[in-house]
């Protein structure tokens, strides 16, 4: 079965199942799949709060969420069955409950900003930053507060499409390619033959696993203190170094690497040259002229200026351009369905799985004032705690976001159903911009609209991941019902162990947030400065850095264009933007990481493709993962004092014969 | 065809060569041949002056130079047939002309004494012995003196055993291990079969030998002077890194320990354990007890004492042992010999590869007059010019061993038919201990002593080499003369190549022989000390030195003993003294990069025992080979004054927090 091209169905997946029972909604939220949830839920939360605390890219862990669900139902169901006590089989439906709680807790950990706009308005990234710096305009992180604000607002997306799923997923007919294809792997590993892959690939997983969790341990010891270790390691010279060309020997990119598209990949090393091979030597160049010299390496009215709002420039131009199309399709989208269902709708027989899986999906319904209730509901609670949290971010502004909420919602749902792209952020900068100018800078509009991305960006994302999984829900027959509650209870989950995880990542590592520090947190000063420049506007940027930020924009969004315009064929040769924009604040040395595993892929699908395609993600996942999980008793260690034995150093010769004539006399 | 037990032969193997015509002895030795000889030479020198001078383990080289000499003429004649040039095919004759020669040139880099008894009279090991410090016990190296010693000595041993061969492998019909594999070696790849698998290996060991080339080049950066490099990796921790047990990346040893057997390795082990993990510790606690606290770590009164002597004991423990067993099994081989001659001898019909393999053994005479004339005209030469160069090694010691040489050649040549174990140098220690006491010491008797050793070890080595390839060139039916010409070939090649890269290494690294260095050539040490001892007695030897080395070369027989009285089957368990002996003055890291190379072979065997054990030795030898070769590249960036950039230090956390504050200020 080919996984990648789910929607190319040959055969009657259905009638494969024939004659194995669906079993009722309340049987497919089992106790044992909530507590399978939880674990994976923190795993993979780690892992997310890794990501985002060190580049802020996160590859889709669908397939890997599926496959160890799988994999400890599987391992229960055996044990249970073996002595005999097994009263219900191991059923797909219970597979995707399993699956789509956990992407809902983890879901969190991104949605809920804490690599961005919760940090942002922290005073370790005010000190970074020349303006805002006052008491109103900071907000340090607390467990007490992030949960609260992770509850009152993380449900409301969850409420406001339940009511339209039969129009995406049954009228519209929406692809959803990411839910579509975890639905054929949970299908799949429901066979025989498939059950068999799937233990063959969580082997190969568990290998992988191991491997990437001891590479890290092994690494730790050699971390004594900032600049110690591999991730310091200058493979490429010393002055490729400075300049952030290395490899770091981070397991967890190169299974990033691996999963990512190869053009994903290539664009951030494009941008990665540009910006630190051509354009800040050029500019560092202009030190004195352009800036003045005596400005500190991480002043933004220097050289980290330019790094940051040439990246914001780039990101705002990519993500004007996708919301612009996107929401084009959508309307095109919508009008389309409208006529095709006057054309062709109701003509067109429905094949034996459209049959099975639309009597399903019907069966179990969610009554339309339930959701309406539970929306205005949440809704009030908001209104009213929200403004407690953040004092300069007042009701009214609440209650607009709210008013307009539902229908970017929607907008988000309908165009990830059409592209698999969430524009989760791009919405939640557009509330940042909006409301933080309506705030205004002496009322602490920084603040006000980072806290407005957070309410926006929350309900705007998980009103897509909840289509997807009704999506996935779809084609595994699994009741809308189960599902929903499935994601209420992965959602509260994530709103409890996402703020504990940052909780413990915020004290374990002291330095969260600094450049140049190991979990430098990069969208956290970016969202941060993107409320600035929505509050005071240009003033403050440093000279041509405003004529660079047009240039970028322009040239984003012109990227952009000739990629729809070359076609399908010829795009996948031109970086995309957005990528591109990463490494211009962080460096290189995560792209050349991810090359890496583009490189091990390629090379693995030329000389076997069946097997690269079959395990290549789940030698990815294992990467990912084994590293991501290292980091839990890292922090641990952190917490309790326990500090690396070794440094490795990395000197140039010179200053190598200075060191050993201090350390000889 | 199982190519460790060549001698359990099935099937015929000359019937499968019936109808291929044997050249006759001219057209054996050809000149692509001899091209493809000094190529492989010079490459062959420069592996073993590495090992030679990094702990002085040298594996058996002979499978990868016939499988090199092979893959080279190879490409020659098929380049040639296609082109329509090819005059004479490529026989097995021809490659084992071709083996022989590699093997003599690049023995000599052995015998040739450049890490044992020729350097071990250089100034800067002389500097590191306390005792004969006078100009009169020193002689530095010098390219002149140095290829004339080689070219006086090094022929002897071929003319003083020539004659003899007819003894040795027909009448005798000794089995000489080595030279029989190697034999049917060559024989499987010039069958259709076996030039396929061959190709394979070649494949296969080229892909190891760029990988293990390139990450030799890749460390280079790193090791911006000493101290530096992943060779100074404390993979086990700081502390277990001050008592040498560390992974040293080394590519080499990995391989090394691919091609010894596990026996060896865990001996090795086991001797690292006992001494850097066990012994030096304790004794290093009595510091100032039994030995003054104030000494230099590299004096011989001090620890490095019994590190030295403690190791020489072991050795000349276990040589004793052998050679008193290997003398009596020769003793008894001939006296069986002469029994059994009478008894079955003529008797048992010859089978059809006999026949053929006699035939042509006994073809192409060598004439009795022509062996005495040459070791009588060389010896004469020889007895002249010696005593130039060293002047302390009179005329009449060297006419003593020369009268002497040909019966120890003899034994030795005939034990290593035997045994596979040539005692070269421990009847090279035999020269030292005795011509050194009678020079005496105020004659320099150890630069007497240590020159002798030389004599004798030319004579004594290339006599056991030169049977060995007797016996191969009688397996492959290549004719006698054709194999004493390339042995003569070889040995002049070998006595300038030798020298030559001898000198480029002595030139190119500054601090050959300087414990704990890159090149500490640890038996120039010993046997400087063992000339030393042989002249002086045991008087300068510290507190209870004198004792631990009379209880370890005890130990050393005992353990040998036991060895042989237990049987093959426990044997292979018990530790090789000889072997344990060698950790004890340069640390355990090459047994940790050895045992790594059984770990490897071991669980490849595990997994796929069919290739492991065709494809291992030619993994083993890629990796040699790679890394032995970038030290050719490595020598002349270091003469041309390229000096790495980087240097990668590893500090303890206090250490590297002074640092810190030190380049911070």
């Amino acid at each position: 079965m080919d996984l990648e091209h789910g929607d190319e169905e040959v055969a009657s997946v259905e009638k494969a199942f024939q004659g194995k029972e669906v079993p009722r909604w309340e049987k497919q939220v089992t106790l044992r799949a909530m507590l399978v949830s939880v674990v994976l839920a923190v795993l993979f939360t780690f892992i997310v709060m890794k990501l985002n605390l060190t580049t802020g890219i996160i590859p889709s862990l669908n397939i890997s969420a599926g496959l160890l669900g799988f994999f400890f139902v599987k391992i229960w169901t055996n044990l249970l069955s073996k002595s005999g006590m097994l009263i219900q089989p191991f059923t797909r439906q219970e597979n995707t409950v399993i699956q789509t709680c956990i992407v809902a807790s983890s879901g969190i950990a991104f949605s809920g900003g804490f690599g961005s706009y919760i940090f942002g308005m922290s005073s370790e990234i005010a000190k970074q930053s020349p303006e805002a710096n006052t008491k109103l305009d900071i907000k340090d992180p607390s467990l007490g507060w992030m949960i609260g604000f992770a509850l009152v607002v993380s449900f409301l997306g969850l409420f406001s499409v339940v009511p339209l799923r039969k129009i995406m997923i049954i009228d519209f007919k929406l692809t959803y390619p990411s839910g579509t294809a975890t639905a054929h792997l949970i299908n799949s590993f429901h066979t025989a033959d498939g059950a068999k892959l799937a233990k063959k690939q969580v082997r190969l997983l568990g290998k992988f696993f191991s491997f990437s969790f001891l590479w890290g341990f092994f690494q730790w010891f050699y971390t004594a203190s900032d600049g110690c270790g591999f991730k310091e390691f200058p493979t490429f010279g010393l002055e490729a170094y400075q300049n952030k060309f290395f490899f770091d020997f981070s397991t967890t990119y190169v299974g990033v690497g691996m999963i990512c598209p190869y053009i994903i990949n290539i664009s951030l090393l494009v941008g990665g040259i540009i910006s630190w091979g051509i354009m800040w030597p050029l500019i560092n160049a202009r030190k004195g002229d352009w800036y003045s010299a005596e400005l500190g390496s991480s002043s933004l009215h220097g050289l980290q200026g330019y790094k940051v709002f040439i990246a914001i420039a780039m990101i705002l131009g990519d993500g004007l351009y996708n919301f612009v199309k996107v929401l084009g399709r959508t309307i095109l989208g919508l009008y389309n369905q409208f006529c095709k269902r006057n054309l062709a709708g109701p003509h067109s027989p429905l094949s034996y799985d459209d049959e099975c899986r639309t009597e399903m999906f019907l069966k179990d319904q969610i009554p339309f004032w339930f959701a309406i209730i539970g929306y205005v509901g949440i809704a009030i609670v908001s209104i009213i705690v929200v403004p407690y949290i953040f004092h300069q971010l007042k009701w009214y502004y609440i209650l607009v976001i709210y008013i307009i909420a539902p229908a970017l919602a929607f907008c988000n749902a309908y165009g990830c159903g059409l592209t698999d792209w969430s524009l989760a952020s791009t919405y939640g900068k557009l509330a940042i911009f909006t409301i933080g100018a309506w705030a205004g800078a002496s009322d602490g509009g920084v603040i006000a609209g980072l806290a407005a991305c957070g309410v926006m960006m929350n309900i705007v994302s998980t009103a897509s991941d909840l289509m997807q999984d009704f999506k996935t829900g779809y084609l595994t027959l699994a009741s809308p019902r189960s599902m929903f509650i499935s994601q209420i209870f992965g959602t509260a989950m994530g709103c409890i162990i996402s703020p504990c995880v940052f909780w413990l990542f915020y004290k374990a590592f002291g330095n969260l947030g600094i450049p140049g520090s190991a979990y430098p947190a990069p969208y956290a000063l970016v969202y941060r400065n993107m409320a600035i420049l929505g509050v005071d506007g240009f003033s403050a940027l440093p000279n041509y850095c405003l004529t660079l930020c047009c240039v970028f924009f322009i040239a984003a969004i012109v990227i952009n264009l000739i990629r729809d315009f070359v076609g399908e064929k010829w795009a996948k040769f031109i970086p995309v933007p957005m990528a591109m924009a990463i490494p211009f604040y962080i460096g290189t040395y995560f792209a050349i990481d991810m090359c890496v595993g583009s490189l091990i892929l390629f090379i693995w699908r030329l000389v076997d493709k069946v097997n690269a395609d079959t395990f290549g993600s789940a030698v990815a996942s294992g990467l990912i993962c084994g590293d991501g999980i290292w980091t839990l008793p890292s922090s641990f260690l952190a917490l309790a004092g326990v500090k690396p034995p070794i440094c490795m150093k990395f000197l140039s010769r010179k200053v190598n014969a200075k060191v050993d004539g201090f350390l000889g006399s």
